[in-house]
């Protein structure tokens, strides 16, 4: 019986999403499925603007108020003021903001956590290059289980670290980091020291808005976050938090006509006294209806703290089954991953990873309509639950799992 | 029999664009009216991506040839190849991307034409304070009535010039600037002087595919553009045509997994080969087919010799009917402007320009449902044609700023 009421909410977390029928998703760190009401408030807002505009005073008001909306929609996720809130079209561009607008001085450092994305890697690359910084790795991938990130942290900060990198959650691994323990480790090593953290998979997975979880008790300087993924938000729209204690150190870069104030005769007199100042010019702008809507339904189903105890519930199920699956190791090891991302490995007959079997078996499971991914680093699958994941489809993933080892051409099971 | 011939060959032109019931939209610089089929193929690659996805191998593949299917189809708008091409979120971050990627040395210099848009004036206010540059503006406006803006230009130019920034068609006047002219002049300064070319009201209005007017032809460095004023394609897409020639020099500021070609373990090994290198990350990626499909309507309405052939008509008509009103003065005062944006100003009862005047007459109008727009720098009315412009509805326009000045509260006449 109690299982059976389990999946009746399951079910009903489903309805809605259409883009569910007939599939499996686990893949929610790449993008999340979007509510059908979601995609309605999209082509409403796009109907509307058309409809009343496209470009008049009416509609231009009306932006201003859906970007406001927007905006305080976020923050209260994020247990922040709607000021702190920069909107950008992605999670990477939020890290660039303040990766481009600290005042560098030859000679500053940059200390990457080891997981970080590629994409934020080879922009730190960039910018060392052209402003002389020193930038080194810490290797946080290996105190998943049992380490301590504090202290990897702490041991690999110098007197000129400027900027610490780092993840809430490892998108590679899972492992949620105590980001206001390492904030205050950072903090505590310089007065210019700042933490700019990739908020890709925990925005949307960790109760942001609960007490001792909030961004401003984290003191994180910078968060940058995307709406598609967790929040199952459409593609395009994301945004950055700027500690309000540290946006007048740092300057917008890449600049339009949404960054500045202007006289009567459109001249530039200023900076947007708040996070405005890093937004540029032209966006979908219905992408912030759609993502208001998304973050709507997942309240309706339950609050912050509801869906993460969800979400980890259904990771200790798919951590619990892979583990006892003989050929599978799960990165972690001694316990579920605490987010809704749980990487696997498929151990060859040499006991090793093989990223061949990865990648045959992530084929095998799309060709089935079951969704996950491959990572390169390490080279493992990435299988994602979300509070709207049934149990039985956790249940099913392990079994096909299962069944795939078995019937590979080259088992010898077989 | 003419007459009626053209309006309904301008009837049909608009059929399919359901956002031009019941109004008169004359603000084609602002966002343009997207037809119902450009709305509906964004729509179905939305739905095929949640459908198929959100994010899985057979989808990634997809976006994949969607991007190269988009860059194609603008290239070919430029005369260009598709490798020179980069997809932007708007025109401003087309024109961020060199401002920012250029190896600026302190005493650069930059030389902005008098007419740019305020955020990118405000960018580059920001550069110059950060790398200790020299700004100069120099007087294209006044060039409007007879003046020779490659003239102003070259007396502007110094040895240290290394970028000059100017607007294909200016856009609060009209006014198409020489472009192959002037980036032959600039060229000839220095080896290392630079053309940025903000293309906002030039892209989709000027043949830009046509022998004489390719890009490749100008010699222009950069020419950022935007997909949602007169290509009539959605809100969030733009472009930046990079020359090949200079590619090299410029390096990607804003960065992300897009930008960079990564190895088997997922580490950047360099950037992309082509425009791509400045692309960030996650877009909202239906925007593509929806560009595309609004590019391929006004295709079949007519080429683009034929489009802007339609559109000078059309401006002419309006600036002919508006020269022939007693209290308005258009900015262009000898000829009409060969571009689809025409402005005016209203000469209050002491023969100046009255500010009030143009509020009060954009308010009176949009509340009819006709759509101008005002500009404050200088202080005026802008009204635009397209090729799908009715002339009947040039003529109202007409008809009604009449009416406006005759019946105004304060008017003499009434």
């Amino acid at each position: 019986m109690a299982a059976k009421t389990s999946e009746t909410l399951d079910m009903n977390a489903q309805q809605g999403f259409s883009s569910l029928l007939g599939k499996r998703y686990f893949n929610y760190g790449g993008q999340g499925p979007m509510a059908d009401s979601a995609i309605a408030a999209f082509t409403q807002a796009q109907q509307k603007i058309q409809t009343e505009g496209p470009f008049a005073n009416a509609i231009y008001q009306w932006l201003l108020t859906e970007g406001e909306s927007v905006r305080a929609a976020i923050a209260q996720a994020l247990g922040a003021s709607s000021q702190t809130i920069t909107l950008t079209e992605n999670v990477t561009i939020g890290c660039n903001i303040p990766l481009w607008g600290l005042p560098w001085q030859k000679g500053d450092r940059i200390l990457l956590g080891d997981c970080e994305h590629p994409g934020v890697v080879a922009a730190v690359a960039e910018i060392s290059r052209r402003y002389g910084l020193e930038v080194s790795t810490c290797a946080l991938a290996d105190t998943r289980n049992g380490g301590d990130p504090i202290a990897v942290i702490e041991q690999a900060l110098s007197p000129n670290t400027r900027l610490v990198i780092i993840s809430h959650i490892l998108w590679n691994t899972g492992q949620v980091l105590p980001l206001r323990e390492i904030v205050a480790c950072c903090h505590a090593n310089a007065p210019h020291t700042r933490v700019l953290v990739d908020a890709a998979q925990s925005v949307g997975v960790l109760p942001l808005d609960q007490p001792g979880w909030t961004l401003p008790e984290t003191k994180a300087d910078y968060y940058a976050f995307t709406g598609h993924k967790w929040w199952c938000g459409p593609a395009g729209i994301g945004g950055l938090y700027v500690r309000p204690e540290v946006l007048a150190e740092m300057a917008p870069t890449f600049i339009g006509w949404r960054s500045v104030e202007v006289n009567d005769e459109a001249q530039p007199t200023g900076w947007k006294p708040d996070g405005r100042r890093f937004e540029v010019a032209t966006s979908d702008y219905a992408l912030w209806s759609a993502l208001r809507q998304a973050m709507t339904v997942q309240a309706t189903w339950g609050n912050s703290a509801a869906r993460y105890a969800r979400i980890c519930t259904l990771s200790q199920r798919l951590w619990t089954g892979l583990q006892a699956l003989p050929q599978v190791a799960c990165l972690m090891t001694q316990s579920p991953p605490p987010s809704g991302l749980v990487s696997f490995q498929l151990l060859g007959g040499d006991g090793q990873p093989s990223p061949d079997w990865h990648s045959a078996l992530v084929e095998s499971l799309e060709a089935q309509k079951i969704y996950v991914r491959i990572l390169l680093s390490p080279n493992c699958v990435r299988a994602c639950v979300h509070y709207l994941t049934l149990e039985s489809e956790v249940d099913d993933l392990i079994v096909q799992i299962k069944y795939w080892l078995r019937s590979r051409p080259d088992s010898s099971d077989s």
